[in-house]
């Protein structure tokens, strides 16, 4: 390792030695996140306990020029928390405390190392609500949410976490303390920086707090299952219950290759005989619930369903939704390497797009499982494969390739929910265009001017 | 008028002389926005037809330097639209087409000089709804509804302006065209330019079209007023229906001096006996609505309301909702100046603020009429002055100073959906602080080097 050992030093004494990892073997899981086949070894990793702790951190890297590459749980999915080499990975997992829970405004203030799971059940202890729901949920941190800007499974009715967040504490490379927003519902002082930090990946500011919105708890929850034995029947469904005016909170599809996958995986008892599945789910007030349910039921029968599964109980209902939620992990027990995508289009442009998915597996002769989130338009088409076989990692390569084109040319874009990161830069300039990949370098160079914050992602 | 003759034919050739205006009489509307107080003749008046102009009136006034304000109706409350001495009044009112409604993705393509009605009645036309409802919302553009992130009755349950924007044509300075957003629902791909140019007041970029969010149309709605002998009283019961989770989509209050200029001006028979105002709608499903309402109701009743009216029908809910909407212009009428403010706090501490303002009124022996969002902590406590008393206005402005450190201090913000535009200007940096004065400064220069769009404005 590379890093000088004055800074080691320095890094020690400002942390502590304890926070200050430096060995390979202690490097090594900080080498990798939730991506395939992307690994890179830090020169060391530093907790932060505090904002202190990340301003000095930063002051020095800063002064220094070393990269610092800000990561949670590392659970990202585009590579964003991917070491640089001979980088400080600086690792906010044990700023970890609910700071604050105000009923009476609607807000929680967090430490950016609080799990996305902690928030919900903190939310849930007071009647309340935080609908963000992203699949790596459990052990995913809100610092790595803000940063990627994630979605889940609720985005259709409830937005995702940009929606939620109100204000933010952020130290900037410099070492500057900025906080922006507050809790007020509307505030027009000043441009948006919150919004700019939000799924800013890293790259402007380390987050040290965020403060977020809470809803009232839905009363009630409805879930149902429905299988078809084409995809395009599953497609005109989504599209007939958004005319019908119903916005689901959960509108999820499975192709048959994930089915047969969360069934070996999970056993749930999901049905097999299908080419696609619908996970739907309506939340709100009873009477309400009861009648999305039904007109869906319809909906779903209307369009060829070959079997309507409505959940009897909560139980039944948190099977068939960890059916889905478990979909990524399924595929990814059945090969050596998993690659999934967030292409993302239009909800008028699904069909087309999951057809194309499909042709482009069969032409580049690739094994391919899609999930995702129909009522977003948001796809996981997920490759199964082995990184170990040179030929077939380009030919996924190509498919994928192909697919953000499509993706583009239907008005939709590269990535719906996991971020640019490293795994997507390459795609990024055909759809942002010039001036969009212009001012985003324009802005990063403003607020670091030395580029020491995750260097060499996104855009870098 | 000191624009150079060059830069003039040069206009005209532009946009063609019909759509440059230059003499005194034609300048003198454009001198002013809907804030007091504020006035400065332009050197010229521009129409721009499309973006081709848009784009050449930019590149030949970033050559020359010349400040470029943009408007739309100019209803503006934060003189944001005051031009600047010799500098061309930019004005997108006659680009004002609807370019699509596409009701499988729920979006709108619009372009800037629409008004916020022609949008909110192409969305009821295809049984949609687009929330966003500010005050000047029948003559008010959706460009500046952009620019200024405008708010309105809605804010609480449905959000303001930013929510329901999903993508942007934004002229830059230099002559670029950026387009950021697109239909789908989720997209995380780089920074989010659009929200940085949202609510950016017309310091980055020319927008030149607005692609819109639309959301089923609520079924039902019901509209009620209570009246109250104390603002507390008023204030409690907000704090008791967001307690019972109810989220109203209307929550506004009047208090006593606005009641009797509205009852005096709109004779929709408001009781008059009383010192504080609310109207209420709550709107969603016909069950939920009823349910709300009565449980609304409930919670007046239990605060002491002197009185509680239930509209019977949409006559009279629409009788009461315009005796709220015509508060601003009501006040008007009774004095020669009207200095509107909207100051904002969280909501659990709006009483304490509404005891603050009318203390600061008695003190400095202003007559004042505060009106507002009470659900959003959004307050419009309104001086009714007169701009030849130095003096009073003296004195107005103390009152201001004092109203916007007490909000800052009880955690809000100086401005809840005006905007900071001229008006604010001297309020915002004890608002922002040093971090983010600093680098809105850093942004600005980073997309506008020569400064000519808005110059003065904001923190410029």
């Amino acid at each position: 390792m590379a890093l000088n050992s004055e800074v080691l030093a320095k890094l020690r004494s400002i942390v502590g030695p304890e926070n200050v990892l430096t060995s390979k073997e202690d490097l090594i899981p900080y080498s990798f996140d939730g991506t395939a086949a992307l690994q890179q070894m830090p020169g060391c990793v530093v907790f932060a306990r505090n904002k202190d702790h990340v301003r000095n951190v930063l002051l020095l890297a800063n002064e220094t020029k070393t990269p610092v590459i800000t990561r949670g749980s590392g659970t990202g999915l585009s590579g964003g928390s991917i070491p640089a080499q001979d980088c400080i990975v600086l690792c906010t997992v044990k700023m970890n405390e609910i700071l604050e829970v105000d009923r009476a405004n609607l807000t929680m203030l967090v430490e950016p190392g609080v799990t996305t799971l902690q928030i919900a059940d903190a939310a849930t202890a007071v009647g309340l609500f935080y609908p963000p729901d992203p699949g790596s949920m459990k052990i995913s941190t809100i610092g790595g949410n803000v940063a990627e800007n994630s979605g889940g499974l609720r985005g259709l009715k409830y937005g995702i976490t940009r929606n939620y967040v109100m204000g933010l504490e952020v130290i900037l490379p410099d070492g500057e303390v900025l906080w922006t927003g507050n809790k007020c519902v509307k505030d027009v002082a000043g441009y948006s920086l919150r919004d700019l930090f939000v799924g800013s990946e890293g790259t402007l500011g380390v987050i040290t707090k965020v403060l977020l919105r809470l809803i009232p708890k839905p009363a009630a929850k409805k879930t149902m299952v429905a299988t078809f034995n084409a995809m395009d029947q599953a497609a005109q469904c989504v599209s007939d219950i958004i005319a019908a005016q119903i916005i689901p909170c959960t509108l999820e599809f499975l192709d048959r290759t994930t089915i047969h996958c969360v069934e070996d995986f999970a056993k749930v008892g999901l049905p097999l005989d299908c080419e696609a599945l619908l996970l739907m789910e309506t939340d709100g007030h009873p009477v309400v619930v009861n009648e999305e349910a039904a007109k869906m039921e319809e909906i779903t029968r209307k369009n060829g369903a070959l079997e309507v599964r409505v959940a009897k109980d909560d139980a039944e209902a948190n099977k068939l939704a960890t059916a889905r939620r478990s979909a990524f992990s399924a595929l990814a027990r059945v090969s050596p390497t998993t690659i999934l995508e967030d292409a993302t289009v239009p909800r008028s442009e699904l069909a087309k797009m999951i057809r194309f998915v499909e042709a482009v597996a069969k032409k580049h002769k690739l094994r391919i499982g899609t999930f995702g989130h129909m009522g977003d338009g948001n796809l996981h088409p997920t490759f199964l494969t082995d990184e170990r076989k040179k030929d077939e990692m380009q030919r996924v390569h190509h498919a994928f390739e192909e697919i953000f084109e499509e993706a583009i040319r239907l008005g939709g874009t590269i990535t719906g929910e996991h971020g640019i990161g490293l795994a997507k830069k390459d795609f990024l300039p055909k759809f942002a265009g010039n001036a969009q990949m212009r001012v985003m370098r324009e802005l990063r160079r403003a607020l670091d001017p030395n580029g020491i914050l995750n260097p060499g992602k996104m855009f870098d």
